[in-house]
Protein backbone atom coordinates (compact mmCIF):
# COMPACT_ATOMS: atom_id res chain seq x y z
CA UNK A 1 0.00 0.00 0.00
CA UNK A 2 1.78 3.22 -0.74
CA UNK A 3 1.29 6.18 0.95
CA UNK A 4 -0.25 8.24 -1.18
CA UNK A 5 -3.13 6.04 -0.86
CA UNK A 6 -3.70 5.69 2.20
CA UNK A 7 -2.65 8.05 5.83
CA UNK A 8 -3.92 5.97 8.34
CA UNK A 9 -4.47 2.00 8.65
CA UNK A 10 -6.65 0.79 11.95
CA UNK A 11 -5.76 -3.59 12.36
CA UNK A 12 -7.73 -5.42 15.35
CA UNK A 13 -6.57 -8.77 16.58
CA UNK A 14 -2.86 -7.80 16.08
CA UNK A 15 -1.58 -9.81 19.12
CA UNK A 16 -0.82 -12.86 16.30
CA UNK A 17 -1.87 -14.59 13.28
CA UNK A 18 -2.44 -12.14 10.43
CA UNK A 19 -3.37 -9.07 12.68
CA UNK A 20 0.13 -8.80 13.52
CA UNK A 21 1.53 -9.50 9.91
CA UNK A 22 -0.23 -7.07 8.59
CA UNK A 23 1.03 -4.36 10.88
CA UNK A 24 4.82 -5.93 10.70
CA UNK A 25 4.67 -5.51 6.86
CA UNK A 26 2.78 -1.93 6.40
CA UNK A 27 5.41 -0.91 8.73
CA UNK A 28 8.27 -2.11 6.92
CA UNK A 29 7.22 -0.78 4.04
CA UNK A 30 8.95 2.83 3.19
CA UNK A 31 5.49 3.44 1.13
CA UNK A 32 3.21 2.36 3.82
CA UNK A 33 0.88 4.58 5.75
CA UNK A 34 1.91 7.21 7.77
CA UNK A 35 0.10 5.75 11.09
CA UNK A 36 -0.85 2.27 11.50
CA UNK A 37 -2.92 1.64 14.86
CA UNK A 38 -2.70 -1.85 15.72
CA UNK A 39 -5.41 -2.81 18.53
CA UNK A 40 -5.64 -5.87 20.87
CA UNK A 41 -7.00 -6.93 24.06
CA UNK A 42 -4.22 -7.48 26.09
CA UNK A 43 -1.51 -5.25 23.98
CA UNK A 44 0.97 -5.52 26.76
CA UNK A 45 1.00 -9.32 26.70
CA UNK A 46 2.53 -9.31 23.00
CA UNK A 47 5.91 -8.82 22.89
CA UNK A 48 6.26 -9.06 18.87
CA UNK A 49 3.73 -5.53 18.97
CA UNK A 50 6.00 -4.11 21.51
CA UNK A 51 8.73 -4.37 19.72
CA UNK A 52 7.27 -3.29 16.39
CA UNK A 53 6.09 -0.07 17.86
CA UNK A 54 9.46 0.64 19.24
CA UNK A 55 11.16 0.60 16.27
CA UNK A 56 8.53 1.86 13.58
CA UNK A 57 7.42 5.13 14.73
CA UNK A 58 4.15 5.06 12.54
CA UNK A 59 2.63 2.09 15.08
CA UNK A 60 0.53 3.24 17.62
CA UNK A 61 -1.01 0.31 20.01
CA UNK A 62 -4.67 0.97 21.43
CA UNK A 63 -6.51 -1.33 23.55
CA UNK A 64 -9.44 -3.04 22.13
CA UNK A 65 -11.90 -5.35 23.75
CA UNK A 66 -13.92 -6.46 20.62
CA UNK A 67 -16.75 -7.34 22.86
CA UNK A 68 -16.83 -4.58 25.18
CA UNK A 69 -18.34 -1.68 23.68
CA UNK A 70 -16.98 0.65 26.66
CA UNK A 71 -13.75 -0.69 25.27
CA UNK A 72 -14.69 0.12 21.98
CA UNK A 73 -15.62 3.62 22.51
CA UNK A 74 -12.65 4.46 24.93
CA UNK A 75 -10.71 3.09 21.95
CA UNK A 76 -12.04 5.46 19.30
CA UNK A 77 -11.66 8.51 21.59
CA UNK A 78 -7.56 7.56 21.42
CA UNK A 79 -8.06 7.13 17.69
CA UNK A 80 -9.52 10.00 17.25
CA UNK A 81 -6.66 11.96 19.00
CA UNK A 82 -4.01 9.82 16.91
CA UNK A 83 -5.56 10.43 13.15
CA UNK A 84 -6.88 14.21 13.85
CA UNK A 85 -9.11 16.03 11.33
CA UNK A 86 -7.62 13.58 8.95
CA UNK A 87 -9.77 10.90 10.31
CA UNK A 88 -9.22 6.96 9.44
CA UNK A 89 -8.95 5.44 5.69
CA UNK A 90 -9.08 2.14 6.70
CA UNK A 91 -10.93 0.02 9.39
CA UNK A 92 -9.66 -4.02 9.23
CA UNK A 93 -12.39 -5.96 11.28
CA UNK A 94 -9.52 -8.80 11.92
CA UNK A 95 -9.75 -10.07 15.22
CA UNK A 96 -12.02 -13.57 14.98
CA UNK A 97 -12.21 -16.65 17.03
CA UNK A 98 -12.53 -20.15 15.52
CA UNK A 99 -13.52 -23.81 17.30
CA UNK A 100 -13.83 -26.38 14.58
CA UNK A 101 -17.29 -28.38 16.30
CA UNK A 102 -19.37 -30.71 13.82
CA UNK A 103 -23.10 -31.77 14.46
CA UNK A 104 -21.86 -33.71 16.99
CA UNK A 105 -20.05 -31.28 19.36
CA UNK A 106 -21.76 -27.64 18.56
CA UNK A 107 -23.03 -26.30 21.66
CA UNK A 108 -25.52 -22.97 21.49
CA UNK A 109 -23.16 -20.97 23.48
CA UNK A 110 -19.78 -22.02 20.77
CA UNK A 111 -22.65 -20.11 18.12
CA UNK A 112 -23.27 -17.41 20.43
CA UNK A 113 -19.43 -16.86 20.88
CA UNK A 114 -18.81 -16.82 17.85
CA UNK A 115 -21.26 -15.13 16.51
CA UNK A 116 -20.81 -12.21 18.49
CA UNK A 117 -16.74 -11.95 17.51
CA UNK A 118 -17.47 -12.40 13.98
CA UNK A 119 -20.34 -10.74 12.90
CA UNK A 120 -21.93 -8.56 15.59
CA UNK A 121 -18.32 -6.86 17.26
CA UNK A 122 -17.00 -6.19 13.29
CA UNK A 123 -20.83 -4.43 13.04
CA UNK A 124 -19.90 -2.34 16.37
CA UNK A 125 -16.43 -1.10 15.99
CA UNK A 126 -17.66 -0.17 12.58
CA UNK A 127 -20.19 1.85 14.51
CA UNK A 128 -18.16 3.93 16.65
CA UNK A 129 -15.19 4.56 13.94
CA UNK A 130 -17.71 5.64 11.55
CA UNK A 131 -17.45 9.53 12.24
CA UNK A 132 -14.24 9.08 11.63
CA UNK A 133 -14.10 6.93 8.51
CA UNK A 134 -16.26 10.03 7.62
CA UNK A 135 -14.24 12.58 8.06
CA UNK A 136 -11.67 11.15 5.69
CA UNK A 137 -13.81 10.22 3.47
CA UNK A 138 -14.66 14.19 3.35
CA UNK A 139 -11.50 14.93 2.48
CA UNK A 140 -11.10 12.39 -1.35
CA UNK A 141 -13.08 11.20 -3.61
CA UNK A 142 -13.68 8.24 -5.55
CA UNK A 143 -13.42 4.28 -3.50
CA UNK A 144 -10.64 2.72 -1.79
CA UNK A 145 -8.30 3.17 0.49
CA UNK A 146 -7.06 6.36 0.10
CA UNK A 147 -10.36 7.67 0.88
CA UNK A 148 -12.17 5.17 3.50
CA UNK A 149 -12.78 1.22 3.85
CA UNK A 150 -14.04 -0.89 5.87
CA UNK A 151 -12.50 -4.44 5.27
CA UNK A 152 -13.88 -7.34 7.01
CA UNK A 153 -11.81 -10.24 7.38
CA UNK A 154 -14.03 -12.98 6.18
CA UNK A 155 -13.50 -16.53 5.01
CA UNK A 156 -14.36 -19.02 2.22
CA UNK A 157 -15.70 -21.06 4.80
CA UNK A 158 -18.58 -18.35 5.20
CA UNK A 159 -19.70 -18.69 1.70
CA UNK A 160 -23.00 -21.02 1.55
CA UNK A 161 -22.41 -21.48 -2.10
CA UNK A 162 -18.86 -23.24 -1.81
CA UNK A 163 -20.67 -25.19 1.50
CA UNK A 164 -20.94 -28.34 -0.81
CA UNK A 165 -19.66 -31.20 -2.08
CA UNK A 166 -15.62 -31.12 -1.22
CA UNK A 167 -16.25 -28.12 0.29
CA UNK A 168 -18.39 -28.93 2.99
CA UNK A 169 -15.59 -31.20 4.34
CA UNK A 170 -14.43 -29.03 6.56
CA UNK A 171 -17.05 -28.97 9.61
CA UNK A 172 -17.56 -26.04 11.81
CA UNK A 173 -21.18 -24.92 12.26
CA UNK A 174 -20.04 -21.89 14.37
CA UNK A 175 -17.57 -20.66 12.52
CA UNK A 176 -18.79 -20.99 9.02
CA UNK A 177 -22.49 -19.72 10.44
CA UNK A 178 -20.54 -16.43 11.92
CA UNK A 179 -18.30 -15.82 9.04
CA UNK A 180 -21.88 -16.12 6.69
CA UNK A 181 -23.56 -13.28 8.93
CA UNK A 182 -20.45 -11.28 8.57
CA UNK A 183 -21.02 -11.04 5.06
CA UNK A 184 -24.22 -10.25 5.72
CA UNK A 185 -23.22 -7.90 8.05
CA UNK A 186 -20.54 -6.29 5.28
CA UNK A 187 -23.50 -6.12 2.91
CA UNK A 188 -25.70 -4.38 5.05
CA UNK A 189 -22.79 -1.48 5.72
CA UNK A 190 -21.95 -1.44 2.13
CA UNK A 191 -25.79 -0.80 1.41
CA UNK A 192 -25.97 2.09 4.14
CA UNK A 193 -22.09 3.85 3.98
CA UNK A 194 -21.44 3.50 0.28
CA UNK A 195 -23.09 7.11 -0.29
CA UNK A 196 -20.70 8.48 1.96
CA UNK A 197 -18.15 7.29 -0.38
CA UNK A 198 -16.99 4.10 2.54
CA UNK A 199 -16.07 0.86 0.41
CA UNK A 200 -17.25 -2.01 2.21
CA UNK A 201 -15.97 -5.53 1.54
CA UNK A 202 -15.47 -8.74 2.88
CA UNK A 203 -11.95 -10.73 2.23
CA UNK A 204 -10.93 -14.32 2.66
CA UNK A 205 -7.18 -14.21 3.40
CA UNK A 206 -6.56 -18.30 2.09
CA UNK A 207 -5.88 -21.14 4.59
CA UNK A 208 -3.28 -19.68 6.59
CA UNK A 209 -0.98 -21.67 9.13
CA UNK A 210 -1.44 -19.41 11.70
CA UNK A 211 -2.59 -20.75 15.51
CA UNK A 212 -5.68 -20.89 13.88
CA UNK A 213 -5.64 -22.30 10.52
CA UNK A 214 -3.44 -24.66 11.67
CA UNK A 215 0.60 -26.19 10.70
CA UNK A 216 -1.47 -28.16 7.85
CA UNK A 217 -2.97 -24.78 6.22
CA UNK A 218 -1.86 -24.30 2.81
CA UNK A 219 0.06 -20.90 2.89
CA UNK A 220 2.67 -18.70 5.33
CA UNK A 221 1.36 -15.62 7.14
CA UNK A 222 3.42 -13.93 4.80
CA UNK A 223 1.66 -15.35 2.07
CA UNK A 224 -1.38 -14.37 2.72
CA UNK A 225 -1.02 -11.37 4.15
CA UNK A 226 1.07 -9.81 0.95
CA UNK A 227 -2.03 -10.99 -1.05
CA UNK A 228 -4.08 -9.09 1.21
CA UNK A 229 -2.06 -5.46 0.51
CA UNK A 230 -1.79 -6.32 -2.91
CA UNK A 231 -5.63 -6.53 -3.14
CA UNK A 232 -6.36 -3.59 -0.65
CA UNK A 233 -4.25 -1.33 -2.42
CA UNK A 234 -5.71 -1.77 -5.87
CA UNK A 235 -9.65 -1.44 -4.38
CA UNK A 236 -11.87 0.36 -6.22
CA UNK A 237 -15.79 0.82 -6.80
CA UNK A 238 -16.37 -2.04 -8.66
CA UNK A 239 -15.53 -3.87 -5.65
CA UNK A 240 -17.37 -2.00 -3.01
CA UNK A 241 -20.22 -4.41 -1.59
CA UNK A 242 -18.35 -7.17 -2.74
CA UNK A 243 -16.13 -10.42 -1.13
CA UNK A 244 -12.59 -11.63 -2.59
CA UNK A 245 -10.14 -13.98 -1.76
CA UNK A 246 -5.89 -12.91 -1.03
CA UNK A 247 -5.48 -12.99 -4.78
CA UNK A 248 -8.09 -10.79 -5.92
CA UNK A 249 -10.64 -13.66 -7.02
CA UNK A 250 -14.26 -12.82 -6.45
CA UNK A 251 -16.17 -14.85 -4.24
CA UNK A 252 -19.55 -16.33 -4.57
CA UNK A 253 -21.43 -15.50 -1.04
CA UNK B 1 -49.47 -32.64 0.66
CA UNK B 2 -51.18 -36.09 0.45
CA UNK B 3 -51.39 -38.64 2.97
CA UNK B 4 -49.21 -41.00 1.03
CA UNK B 5 -46.33 -38.76 0.97
CA UNK B 6 -46.26 -37.82 4.34
CA UNK B 7 -47.15 -39.89 7.71
CA UNK B 8 -46.60 -37.18 10.32
CA UNK B 9 -45.60 -33.00 10.51
CA UNK B 10 -44.15 -31.06 13.32
CA UNK B 11 -44.42 -27.16 12.32
CA UNK B 12 -42.77 -24.85 15.64
CA UNK B 13 -44.18 -21.05 16.11
CA UNK B 14 -48.05 -21.91 15.63
CA UNK B 15 -49.80 -19.99 17.43
CA UNK B 16 -50.40 -17.32 14.84
CA UNK B 17 -49.04 -16.41 11.24
CA UNK B 18 -47.15 -18.71 8.44
CA UNK B 19 -47.30 -21.61 11.59
CA UNK B 20 -50.93 -21.46 12.51
CA UNK B 21 -52.12 -21.49 8.65
CA UNK B 22 -49.76 -24.42 8.13
CA UNK B 23 -51.29 -26.40 10.22
CA UNK B 24 -54.94 -25.13 9.65
CA UNK B 25 -54.46 -26.21 5.67
CA UNK B 26 -52.64 -29.73 6.51
CA UNK B 27 -55.94 -30.12 8.62
CA UNK B 28 -58.34 -29.54 6.39
CA UNK B 29 -56.70 -31.29 3.61
CA UNK B 30 -58.48 -35.17 3.48
CA UNK B 31 -55.19 -36.27 1.77
CA UNK B 32 -52.96 -34.50 4.55
CA UNK B 33 -49.95 -36.07 6.66
CA UNK B 34 -52.56 -38.72 9.29
CA UNK B 35 -50.39 -36.62 12.14
CA UNK B 36 -49.59 -32.98 12.86
CA UNK B 37 -47.65 -31.60 15.52
CA UNK B 38 -48.17 -28.18 16.08
CA UNK B 39 -45.33 -26.55 18.92
CA UNK B 40 -45.56 -23.22 20.65
CA UNK B 41 -44.58 -21.59 23.41
CA UNK B 42 -47.29 -20.75 25.49
CA UNK B 43 -49.87 -22.90 23.38
CA UNK B 44 -52.72 -22.35 25.92
CA UNK B 45 -52.76 -18.80 25.18
CA UNK B 46 -54.02 -19.91 21.10
CA UNK B 47 -57.44 -19.91 20.50
CA UNK B 48 -57.18 -21.19 17.81
CA UNK B 49 -54.91 -23.53 17.82
CA UNK B 50 -56.73 -24.94 20.58
CA UNK B 51 -59.94 -25.67 18.46
CA UNK B 52 -58.20 -26.88 15.52
CA UNK B 53 -56.73 -29.38 17.61
CA UNK B 54 -60.22 -30.22 19.32
CA UNK B 55 -61.89 -30.51 15.65
CA UNK B 56 -59.34 -32.35 13.73
CA UNK B 57 -57.92 -35.40 15.67
CA UNK B 58 -54.70 -35.13 13.61
CA UNK B 59 -53.63 -32.20 15.21
CA UNK B 60 -51.69 -32.53 18.42
CA UNK B 61 -50.28 -29.57 20.23
CA UNK B 62 -46.68 -29.75 21.73
CA UNK B 63 -45.24 -27.00 24.08
CA UNK B 64 -41.78 -26.26 22.49
CA UNK B 65 -40.33 -22.83 23.42
CA UNK B 66 -37.60 -22.94 20.83
CA UNK B 67 -34.95 -20.78 22.85
CA UNK B 68 -34.96 -23.80 25.77
CA UNK B 69 -33.08 -26.76 25.49
CA UNK B 70 -35.10 -28.45 28.34
CA UNK B 71 -38.25 -27.73 26.93
CA UNK B 72 -36.70 -29.16 23.10
CA UNK B 73 -35.74 -32.28 24.59
CA UNK B 74 -39.18 -32.55 26.49
CA UNK B 75 -41.28 -31.97 23.61
CA UNK B 76 -38.91 -34.18 21.74
CA UNK B 77 -39.88 -37.18 24.05
CA UNK B 78 -43.74 -36.05 23.63
CA UNK B 79 -43.38 -36.43 19.68
CA UNK B 80 -41.23 -39.63 19.93
CA UNK B 81 -44.27 -41.19 21.48
CA UNK B 82 -46.76 -39.21 19.35
CA UNK B 83 -44.87 -40.54 16.07
CA UNK B 84 -43.65 -44.19 17.48
CA UNK B 85 -42.15 -46.44 15.43
CA UNK B 86 -42.66 -44.61 12.00
CA UNK B 87 -40.42 -41.67 12.55
CA UNK B 88 -41.25 -37.85 11.71
CA UNK B 89 -41.07 -36.78 8.66
CA UNK B 90 -41.34 -33.44 8.14
CA UNK B 91 -39.26 -30.64 10.60
CA UNK B 92 -40.50 -27.37 9.89
CA UNK B 93 -38.90 -25.22 11.59
CA UNK B 94 -41.03 -21.81 11.25
CA UNK B 95 -40.84 -20.28 14.79
CA UNK B 96 -39.05 -16.64 14.35
CA UNK B 97 -38.54 -13.18 15.64
CA UNK B 98 -38.31 -9.97 13.59
CA UNK B 99 -37.72 -6.40 14.55
CA UNK B 100 -36.19 -4.52 11.89
CA UNK B 101 -33.93 -2.11 13.41
CA UNK B 102 -31.55 0.06 10.87
CA UNK B 103 -27.84 1.17 11.17
CA UNK B 104 -28.59 3.45 13.89
CA UNK B 105 -30.84 1.23 15.79
CA UNK B 106 -29.19 -1.76 16.27
CA UNK B 107 -28.13 -2.93 19.39
CA UNK B 108 -25.79 -5.78 20.10
CA UNK B 109 -28.87 -7.49 22.07
CA UNK B 110 -30.92 -7.15 19.08
CA UNK B 111 -28.56 -9.17 16.61
CA UNK B 112 -27.55 -11.66 19.28
CA UNK B 113 -31.67 -12.08 20.25
CA UNK B 114 -32.28 -12.79 16.33
CA UNK B 115 -29.34 -15.16 15.72
CA UNK B 116 -30.66 -17.17 19.16
CA UNK B 117 -34.12 -17.70 17.63
CA UNK B 118 -33.84 -17.84 14.08
CA UNK B 119 -30.18 -19.68 13.91
CA UNK B 120 -29.48 -21.31 16.59
CA UNK B 121 -32.44 -22.54 17.88
CA UNK B 122 -33.33 -24.39 14.46
CA UNK B 123 -30.11 -26.13 14.56
CA UNK B 124 -30.78 -27.63 18.20
CA UNK B 125 -34.37 -28.62 17.48
CA UNK B 126 -32.82 -30.06 14.65
CA UNK B 127 -30.18 -31.51 16.49
CA UNK B 128 -32.80 -33.28 19.21
CA UNK B 129 -35.78 -34.77 17.05
CA UNK B 130 -32.62 -36.32 14.50
CA UNK B 131 -33.19 -39.56 15.77
CA UNK B 132 -37.05 -39.57 14.91
CA UNK B 133 -35.91 -38.08 11.29
CA UNK B 134 -33.65 -40.88 10.77
CA UNK B 135 -36.18 -43.58 12.28
CA UNK B 136 -38.41 -42.17 9.37
CA UNK B 137 -36.17 -41.88 6.71
CA UNK B 138 -35.03 -45.99 7.68
CA UNK B 139 -38.06 -46.87 6.49
CA UNK B 140 -38.40 -45.27 2.83
CA UNK B 141 -36.07 -44.18 0.12
CA UNK B 142 -35.58 -41.65 -2.02
CA UNK B 143 -35.64 -37.82 -0.84
CA UNK B 144 -38.44 -35.56 -0.22
CA UNK B 145 -41.10 -35.28 2.63
CA UNK B 146 -42.46 -38.78 1.92
CA UNK B 147 -39.19 -39.79 3.48
CA UNK B 148 -37.62 -37.11 5.84
CA UNK B 149 -37.45 -33.63 5.64
CA UNK B 150 -35.79 -30.45 7.76
CA UNK B 151 -37.04 -27.12 6.42
CA UNK B 152 -36.38 -24.21 7.34
CA UNK B 153 -38.35 -21.44 6.94
CA UNK B 154 -35.68 -18.32 6.10
CA UNK B 155 -36.60 -15.40 4.30
CA UNK B 156 -35.25 -13.76 0.89
CA UNK B 157 -34.14 -10.80 3.51
CA UNK B 158 -31.52 -13.32 4.53
CA UNK B 159 -30.26 -13.71 0.49
CA UNK B 160 -26.82 -11.68 0.69
CA UNK B 161 -26.77 -11.62 -3.24
CA UNK B 162 -29.96 -10.29 -3.08
CA UNK B 163 -29.09 -7.11 -0.50
CA UNK B 164 -28.34 -4.77 -3.01
CA UNK B 165 -29.74 -2.29 -4.73
CA UNK B 166 -33.41 -2.08 -4.53
CA UNK B 167 -33.28 -5.43 -2.54
CA UNK B 168 -31.12 -3.56 0.45
CA UNK B 169 -34.08 -1.14 0.61
CA UNK B 170 -35.69 -2.59 3.42
CA UNK B 171 -33.42 -2.08 6.50
CA UNK B 172 -32.89 -4.62 9.11
CA UNK B 173 -29.40 -6.14 10.70
CA UNK B 174 -30.16 -8.40 12.84
CA UNK B 175 -33.25 -9.60 10.81
CA UNK B 176 -31.11 -10.12 7.83
CA UNK B 177 -27.93 -11.72 9.27
CA UNK B 178 -29.65 -14.22 11.24
CA UNK B 179 -31.90 -15.15 8.43
CA UNK B 180 -28.37 -15.46 6.17
CA UNK B 181 -26.46 -17.48 9.33
CA UNK B 182 -29.83 -20.16 9.13
CA UNK B 183 -29.15 -20.82 5.64
CA UNK B 184 -25.86 -21.49 6.49
CA UNK B 185 -27.54 -23.99 9.22
CA UNK B 186 -29.64 -25.40 6.58
CA UNK B 187 -26.57 -26.06 4.08
CA UNK B 188 -24.62 -27.45 7.05
CA UNK B 189 -27.24 -29.92 7.88
CA UNK B 190 -27.51 -30.58 4.29
CA UNK B 191 -24.20 -31.80 3.84
CA UNK B 192 -24.54 -33.74 7.49
CA UNK B 193 -27.75 -35.36 7.23
CA UNK B 194 -28.07 -35.77 2.94
CA UNK B 195 -26.70 -39.64 3.52
CA UNK B 196 -29.05 -40.51 6.17
CA UNK B 197 -31.74 -39.41 3.59
CA UNK B 198 -32.99 -36.50 4.73
CA UNK B 199 -33.72 -33.72 2.53
CA UNK B 200 -32.80 -30.10 4.11
CA UNK B 201 -33.39 -27.01 2.63
CA UNK B 202 -34.60 -23.39 3.26
CA UNK B 203 -37.81 -22.02 1.97
CA UNK B 204 -38.93 -18.16 1.46
CA UNK B 205 -42.25 -17.76 2.30
CA UNK B 206 -42.88 -14.61 0.70
CA UNK B 207 -43.42 -11.22 2.13
CA UNK B 208 -47.26 -11.73 4.11
CA UNK B 209 -49.59 -10.65 5.85
CA UNK B 210 -49.19 -11.38 9.20
CA UNK B 211 -47.67 -9.72 12.84
CA UNK B 212 -44.65 -10.06 11.32
CA UNK B 213 -45.20 -9.12 7.71
CA UNK B 214 -47.19 -6.27 8.75
CA UNK B 215 -50.30 -4.82 6.85
CA UNK B 216 -49.05 -3.78 3.27
CA UNK B 217 -47.32 -7.07 2.28
CA UNK B 218 -47.96 -8.66 -0.86
CA UNK B 219 -49.49 -12.28 0.05
CA UNK B 220 -52.14 -12.95 2.13
CA UNK B 221 -51.19 -15.70 4.70
CA UNK B 222 -53.24 -18.28 2.90
CA UNK B 223 -51.75 -17.72 -0.81
CA UNK B 224 -48.33 -18.39 0.92
CA UNK B 225 -48.98 -21.48 3.04
CA UNK B 226 -50.67 -22.93 0.06
CA UNK B 227 -47.46 -22.20 -1.96
CA UNK B 228 -45.28 -23.35 0.69
CA UNK B 229 -47.25 -26.71 0.85
CA UNK B 230 -46.80 -27.11 -2.89
CA UNK B 231 -43.78 -26.72 -3.11
CA UNK B 232 -43.22 -29.16 -0.22
CA UNK B 233 -45.22 -31.58 -1.59
CA UNK B 234 -42.96 -31.63 -4.74
CA UNK B 235 -39.60 -31.78 -3.03
CA UNK B 236 -37.17 -34.11 -4.32
CA UNK B 237 -33.05 -34.83 -4.28
CA UNK B 238 -32.23 -31.84 -6.95
CA UNK B 239 -33.84 -29.54 -3.97
CA UNK B 240 -31.65 -30.78 -1.11
CA UNK B 241 -29.58 -28.31 0.34
CA UNK B 242 -31.13 -25.01 -2.01
CA UNK B 243 -33.45 -22.15 -1.13
CA UNK B 244 -36.78 -21.93 -2.74
CA UNK B 245 -39.01 -19.22 -2.60
CA UNK B 246 -43.27 -20.02 -1.75
CA UNK B 247 -43.86 -20.51 -5.88
CA UNK B 248 -40.90 -22.90 -6.04
CA UNK B 249 -38.15 -20.07 -7.35
CA UNK B 250 -34.62 -21.16 -6.66
CA UNK B 251 -32.99 -18.20 -4.33
CA UNK B 252 -28.97 -17.05 -4.79
CA UNK B 253 -27.55 -17.33 -1.18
Amino acid sequence: MCAARCNSVLVTGCSRGIGLQLVRELAKSSSGPATIIATARQPADCTALQELSQTCPGVQIVTLDVEDLESINVAQEKVRSIVGEKGLNCLINNAGVEHSMDIHTITPEAMMKHFQVNAVSPLFITKAFLPLLQTAAAQSSGMGIHRAAVINISSILGSITCNWGEGANFKSYAYRTSKAALNMVTRNLAADLGSDGILCMALHPGWVRTDMGGPHADLSVEESVSGLLNVLSQLSDKDHGGFKDYRGNNLPW
